[in-house]
């Protein structure tokens, strides 16, 4: 297993990216290290593993790496939650505000049923405004958030208040920029 | 192991999306059904098991999903291709034609060794336009595409002539719209 000293060392920090003062921390590094990869999908899968989780939720695009990965270690099922206008059957959707404006993500209205067992993944925990748009559509459903994990938090954006009825997992924390 | 009709059972029909005419073949009810997904992801990892693959490439979105879970399962790396200003770092660009305009991929400079040997992996080949673009930027980073592994091939628009000179492998294959 690998520590936050290990895995930080496998997380690019690219300054000024997408815009002017935010570092943005690229995890295509340790995507493209077999073992990082592979020990990041294990150790977030073992965290929730004594949970009988019934089914992964994760929003695109890169939501959908981790997601994927975790759903099949623990031969579970993979529910995508995307941008409008993507899934092809009938959807909810539910907006959420950005620093400018607001965006949208929907579900399939049969992705989840009722009563089953979600673990939300995605690789960062900024403000936490995507994860709790994905939290409301797996509730509206029926669905019960057992656990959120994410790879990378950046505690200083506080987004774990937005999430604090929740059992939230992170592997790697950022106190600053 | 599942056969193909009982794949083609998992992927629901969508007629007229996302436009007239056009059967869409949804995979999502696929990847909810923990058991489906897991044979797939295991049939395509097993297939190319042999080949002593380095490294999975895929597009985004439902690229990565698969992409994704066959890279854990094989134990290696997955390298993320995306559309143009989604990766941070230094890139280099195809572009391909679409039945109307065109499109643009992305991938890392930095995201194949040379020399190694690539699975690129995608959901669906339909004409083969974005695969034989992710194809282009792996071989032009000195990559060697030992395989290409597809869920579902639409054969009637032999996207496979595209692809002539590649191992391809697709599990599940629609014959007409």
């Amino acid at each position: 297993m690998m520590n936050d000293v290990e895995l930080k060392e496998r997380i690019r920090n690219i300054p000024d990216f997408p815009k002017k003062g935010i570092v943005f921390r690229d995890i295509t590094t340790l995507l493209k290290d077999g073992k990082a990869f592979g020990g990041v999908v294990d150790m977030l899968a073992e965290h929730f593993k004594s949970k009988n989780i019934d089914v992964v939720v994760a929003a695109e695009s890169r939501g959908f790496i981790f997601g994927a990965a975790i759903a099949n270690a623990l031969h579970i099922g993979f529910v995508p939650v995307r941008k409008p206008g993507k899934l092809p059957h009938k959807t909810i959707k539910e907006t959420y505000e950005l620093e400018y404006g607001s965006d949208s993500l929907e579900i399939h209205e049969d992705g989840i049923e009722k009563g089953s067992k979600v673990l939300i993944v995605d690789d960062l925990l900024a403000t936490g405004g995507t994860t709790k748009a994905a939290v409301k559509l797996v509730e509206r459903l029926g669905g019960k958030v057992a656990g959120i994990a994410f790879v990378i938090e950046l505690s200083f954006l506080h987004g774990r208040d937005k999430l604090r009825d929740y059992d939230v997992f992170s592997l790697v924390k950022y106190d600053s920029e």
